[in-house]
């Protein structure tokens, strides 16, 4: 995992009409992303739900993953939980079900402080048998992973990398440049979680990527990935811009009847299910499903991609 | 339990040095509120550090109030979490445990939409074996419940009460006056979270109070709940206005070196030390401690309010 | 105006069809408030659209209103502008016109922090010939006025009073106390901007009220006023009931086609101009004008209040 | 103008110490930047304290920029104000002082609607005599420019081009392949308002930069300009992680004293100050100055930049 680079999907959870996890679906995901050659896996991120998955079918997903890799590649799990007693119970749960590292964000539910941020993620590295990446997603958390604090902690060791899911490319450049010139860090990842600007992102030094929409088109991440690695800079702008195009499935729901991860993850889903990934569509309680227009809307996404 | 009246406070969770539930501890502070004549217990609130507890934890605080209290007055318990099927987790082991009924906020982390917060609501009515009580509380969820939603679901027997912590009394008085209007809408509760405006609360129609800062003090907000009900406003506000100078022990914790929950759950743990019910003010990781001149600070608070 | 006290409405600013002051409409709406018993008069404030008004309006609505009332009350003067230079200029037209004090929020566009606030409202009362009253409106400007920060500029004698549109009852609640217990604050004339608890914040000792729904209904908020200084308490919270469900109106306007500010200052315009006050119910540009239906829905409100 | 490309600076405002506008400093800045290759001069902006200037001062900046520049490039103006017949007047006035373009925010103060915006924008246009750029910077109105609204307006030929200061990439890059992709959408400038990331910006295909920080060096700016566009992407990247560096110098003010807008301009006007091309650091009411210390840090930045 020293450092780890290229493409790492945060795996989506298929699950089946009554909301339990699809373990066969889940596997043919897995390898439709493994087959097109990503170089990690994200399971029981944001856009797994891990918000909505229990703790049963936390374990389950990492389980399944994980046997199912058998090591080929690295499978990080999120550890999504308020505070620092509860994320160590994740760690304990997803490391025995064989993860290679875990994913925290940032305290949540209580209010923070930096002070309180850095003591959490001290304590998470304490408790963890493998490396831990902070996950920094202020949509979701509310507050933003400062910059400096995430150099200091990547400098103690407590920090292995950084899944920046903020859409902030300044500060995300700032810890990508400061970790290169820091001399007690090394072999510390930045990846972005941007859809949207990972040619970018590279462009300026990143790591790797952790896009969502990688579900949907591996292939086409992979290709970006080697494209910008190949310095070929006008080809991997036009497939990031191929790529920002399907993005845009995002909002085929309709903002009046749902709110954005209604509609995000459930496109996600939907266009899985068109391309023959996954059985079921469903997404978790108490997400709003996509009614069948709305689902026609992701598949001419998916046409005007070449995905269909 | 029809409705519920009165002082009902959201009970701090002593902690051990080491971060146990402290049990002989918890047994006194509620003895404590018992014998100050309150009128229920919320455990597993944002007070009581619900967001800092495991799994276990939480269940064996339940356990051990549900079977000190043997019944004598109603035992809420908080059920804080993500996501519907998480929160409906919590419901099985707190009703498992004995709880007389569950106090829920809207989903948090992921984002959400009214209408998701409506199928959120009636999924764990439809899935809990005891009332359902919605917990406002924007600073945490990041959403405020609208009114009206609140008033549909109590019409449709989905909710049984509110706890409303958004210190917006407009939003508060109009489910107040519009519980007491509507046709289809009786033993609904509405309970304010307001440490600071009890009097008001309760001036214009509201059923109790669960204030956090009833556990140094009940028989403070025991005396302004009966002073209110008998009428006698002029009393009623000068005991408020006790309250309010005691409660501003909350900032005794300095802003530079700790957060907002640091601070205020520390100062009541202290208080609660200082006044001898509990044996050690130890907060949950990673909330920054007291220090010593902090505690002292607290213990001035005290004696102005005549508690030491 | 030492200390203001009671019901000062926030005038609204009748415009013509081609969004000029409309004079005669200013004058009869002046009447119709004076009439009522109000005990002071608040012009170019957030309800008088001040932020839509040009600087040679805003003036014409001082000199206006000024030489009408003739001394009998006193004119306080909104002087809306982003930092303190610009307020300097508006506070020297608005005094040029007569205003007896000026009103004035915290800097907004620029970022600001407390040190700067406090700065900012010491150089206004260094350079205005008139008292300075603070205006607490984050909804607009996104900061809150710290409590203790209003209380020391009021204890330096640079503020006169406070205007609190923060809708925090409990912020509000310790400047009120605050202010009473402080040796050095005298004459301090704490004001809510709140129509929904009125009662509420004159039963915990505000001075007086600026509620912009006064416009449509100055003989209940002066009712109001005087039923809670006199202590019938159940009478005064019947009248609030009423004017709460009254205020209902600012809801009119379809959440889909405009803003809240549209509907609200459309709503009390319509019932101004549906009760023979103004001549034409204009708004100013850019908001977005009620529809017929709209003004309907806002008829109703004034029928079921019998100010019809 | 058609359409505007490069680098645009954003001019500070030199002030006296006594507060007002030092004419002679900024014949000298206008120099400084013109003599380094940039292609436009925007004058008026957030970065040139347009908050904190009264209209007269607004008016010799233009008159006194318009007078030097003599057509040499174009000059643009910011119309800061809160709604449309506000922004109206500021159109009128520094169109009289001979502005080729105004730049114009969404409203502010007022709560705002998409469909508000759209009309403000309308109106703008239908009464400037003048291109109309939109200036996207919700940290300053605390509203985002929705992509598609900014096309549509493009589309209708109200918008002339955006500056966009909201740091959101992925938005941006929405705006520039989105105007690149509509039939009915030409000559439309989309600037970025970042310092950070001009690289990234340009190689997506951006049509300029307008960075506060090009005031302090100008130079690098335009390098970073020429580097980009000859599609040198290691030496620009270079060129841009020394900019990088640079701007480090906006957080020499200490945040327990000032805010970030205090600390920023600042820094800027310090720096300007040393480098001997303004006569007076000062900024403008109520913000902060910097102490020694503070102004000695910002040296270092200097010196580190190759710039002292």
């Amino acid at each position: 995992m020293n450092p780890l680079t290229g493409v790492v999907p945060p795996v989506c959870t298929p699950l089946t009409p009554d909301r339990e996890i699809d373990v066969h679906s889940l596997l043919r995901l897995v390898d439709h992303l493994v087959d097109a050659g990503v170089q990690g896996l994200f399971v029981l991120g944001s856009t797994s739900e891990a918000a909505y998955l229990t703790d049963r079918q936390r374990r389950l997903v990492v389980e399944t993953v994980v046997r199912h890799v058998r090591g080929r590649l690295p499978v990080l799990a999120g550890v999504i939980d308020m505070t620092t007693p509860r994320v160590l119970d994740q760690v304990a749960r997803v490391t025995a079900a064989g993860a290679d590292a875990v994913v925290a964000t940032a305290p949540f539910y209580a209010a923070t402080h930096p002070a309180e941020i850095a003591r959490h993620f001290r304590l998470i590295a304490a408790g963890s048998p493998v490396p831990v990446i902070a996950y920094d997603i202020p949509a979701a958390v509310h507050t933003k992973l400062p910059a400096d604090l995430v150099l200091q902690l990547a400098a103690e060791g407590v920090l292995a990398g950084l899944k920046d899911s903020s859409g902030d490319l300044a500060a995300f450049r700032e810890i990508v440049t400061g970790a290169r010139a820091h001399p007690d860090i090394s072999d510390f990842s930045v990846l972005t979680g941007s859809e949207l600007f990972v040619d970018a992102a590279l462009a300026l030094g990143a790591d790797g990527a952790v896009p969502g929409l990688a579900n949907v088109d591996p292939h086409g991440y992979v290709r970006l990935d080697r494209l910008s690695r190949a310095g070929d800079r006008h080809r991997a702008r036009a497939e990031q811009e191929r790529l920002c195009a399907l993005f845009g499935m995002v909002r085929a729901g309709d903002p009046a009847r749902m709110g954005g991860s209604s509609s995000a993850l459930g496109a996600f889903k939907a266009a899985l299910h068109l391309r023959g990934v996954i059985d079921c569509p469903a997404t978790a309680h108490p997400q709003v499903p996509l009614s069948e227009d709305e689902v026609g809307r992701v598949g001419k996404f998916l046409a005007a991609a070449g995905l269909l």
